[in-house]
């Protein structure tokens, strides 16, 4: 199989550079991983057990080797190459006509979707270093009325490298005010003022693996219909996170939280899935949401986030990593009572 | 044409969320965008002169419109779509027998290559944030023996955010000692020590332009042989600066500083391309290597970088970004001689 995405590369072989494929056998010859110039170093440190090519065109390079010893099948991930890089693999092996194409998307995210010890581990210390970074902020008083959303992700960004991570696991959210309404809203000059919620969405990077955890606050005392849709997410919150057992299906998870909003008549404010898988990447295996196939694995990594989003006034989304098992382990444990700030 | 590159989408719609489509007509039809939930509110703000369509699968949803808008040819992005993405496109066209495939790769990326007045002063500004953040931490001590290279990282990120950026613009390099051999290097805890080379290649983030720097710096007297190479990558940079003008070739402008560091012996330790193009992506359009075709564009956004990297002793890179012209502007402005910290 030729492995062509970068995550699934590195999960097969440990290299992390930008540019670099995979080719791994079926039977037990040791896999080959291509890369280009810069890397050549790196791949050596980082892949002791794999062959290293050093060749730019990555792709084309592995699938003629594959050809040359003999493979009659290759598969290929449909979901990652591009309709032109899987022309050109067609184009270089009309030479080889005894070695054929195959499809063979998702395969290596199948093996993804459950984590090991390890993985785990390194969730686990992300999810940590994000819950001390977010800690901390509070603690020095770095959410309140005066500050921009920008000052408050610059802080809690620069927190999280100091609590260990390598970086942010994406652009880290802060929403203030009516801002809160927009889910994905990028952090701008907007002023924090009494009163207002600051949802805050954010994650750090440690090894490779992500961490993604959801607060919202509100500046001085909540206002009645601030108090009713914060309780209100967290107990569709809780309802989703108590939902996660190995077999149940994804689309329940989903509905267990989404009930919860929809009988107290927002439903319609509940404009996204429920969660997703977290490991290499930020989303991955398996979707949590109303249309999703398939059911929970024991092992695999899921955030659990639904959200309540009234335009104009503001929103409120609370939003966990967990691991699934016989009881699920909450990773990210800040606390998710109703803090004032 | 259907626009799948979230990059393109951006250039062409305003719209920066991480799903959408854009379906543009060659005649004065009003584009539409298509993305989920998520973003509907970030959608009518950032692209107003569109027609928002919420859909979860942006690319199908907006190729079945073209059909139904009776369109002959839609033009897709093959080196962006994915194999399966192709797949499922054609699959839905498959009632529309009036209505194409065309492949139209590069189409948009074409027209970034050459920067409008906007676009520069974003780079600028980007530029500007990266000097003034790489200023401030030498002028506070911040790369000195005894400070690893994930300390001397996370201080550079967080003065970039102080200075404005929104982000940094790729995973930051700070390589000392020998690790500076390492073209690509991920800081770790490695302690700078003295007679360290100290290489930082890092840039910021501002309104999604992209600036793009690295220095290298020498802690203490340099030897002999960190001189010469120091040199020796000093001029080869200026050479390829000066080498950059409308109409040169790619290769050539490559050749140009190569051919310095060649002339000098150390050929084989120049293991990348000498540059590559900037803005909306850390690498774009142009290439500029020993195996590019095509010419430089006045108004091109561009990096000239080379390098020379010792194995286990360490390496020397200086780079800038600058815009094409009658005579280039140089956007990185920080100084270039060998600085002894």
């Amino acid at each position: 199989m030729l492995v062509s995405d970068l995550n699934n590369v590195r999960y097969l072989s440990g290299f992390t550079g930008s540019n670099g494929a995979l080719l791994v056998f079926a039977d037990d010859r040791p896999a080959v991983l291509a890369t280009d110039g810069r890397y050549r170093t790196q791949a050596g440190r980082q892949a002791p057990d794999v062959e290293v090519v050093i060749e730019r065109a990555c792709n084309l390079t592995l699938s003629t080797r594959a050809a040359e010893a003999g493979v009659g099948a290759l598969g290929f991930e449909g979901h990652v190459l591009t309709f032109d890089a899987h022309h050109a693999l067609t184009g270089a092996l009309a030479e080889h006509p005894n070695t054929g194409l195959v499809r063979a998307s998702g395969t290596v995210e199948e093996l993804r979707e459950v984590k090991d010890a390890g993985e785990v581990a390194l969730l686990r210390l992300a999810c940590e270093a994000a819950d001390a970074a977010l800690a901390d902020l509070i603690e020095r008083g770095g959410i309140r009325p005066g500050r921009t959303e920008k000052q408050v992700r610059n802080d809690l960004e620069a927190l999280m490298l100091s609590r260990g991570a390598d970086g942010a696991s994406f652009e880290t959210i802060v929403a203030a005010g009516a801002n809160s309404a927009v889910p994905h809203h990028r952090p701008t000059d907007a002023v924090l003022a009494a009163g207002d919620f600051v949802k805050i969405d954010f994650g750090a990077l440690v090894g490779g693996y992500h961490s993604d955890m959801t607060r919202t606050f509100v500046l001085g005392q909540p206002a009645d219909w601030q108090r009713e849709i914060y309780d209100l997410v967290a107990a569709a919150q809780r309802a989703g996170r108590e939902a996660l057992a190995p077999g149940v299906a994804l689309c329940e998870v989903d509905a267990a939280a989404r009930s919860v909003i929809a009988d107290a008549g927002y439903g319609d404010t509940f404009s996204h899935g429920l969660g997703h898988g977290v490991g290499l990447q930020i989303h991955e295996a398996p979707g949590i949401n109303a249309k999703a196939a398939g059911t929970l694995l024991a092992g695999s990594a899921v955030t659990v986030e639904p959200g309540v989003y009234l335009p104009d006034r503001g929103g409120v989304r609370i939003e966990d990593t967990l691991v699934v098992g016989n009881s699920p382990e909450l990773l990210t444990r800040f606390p998710k009572e109703l803090q004032i700030l």
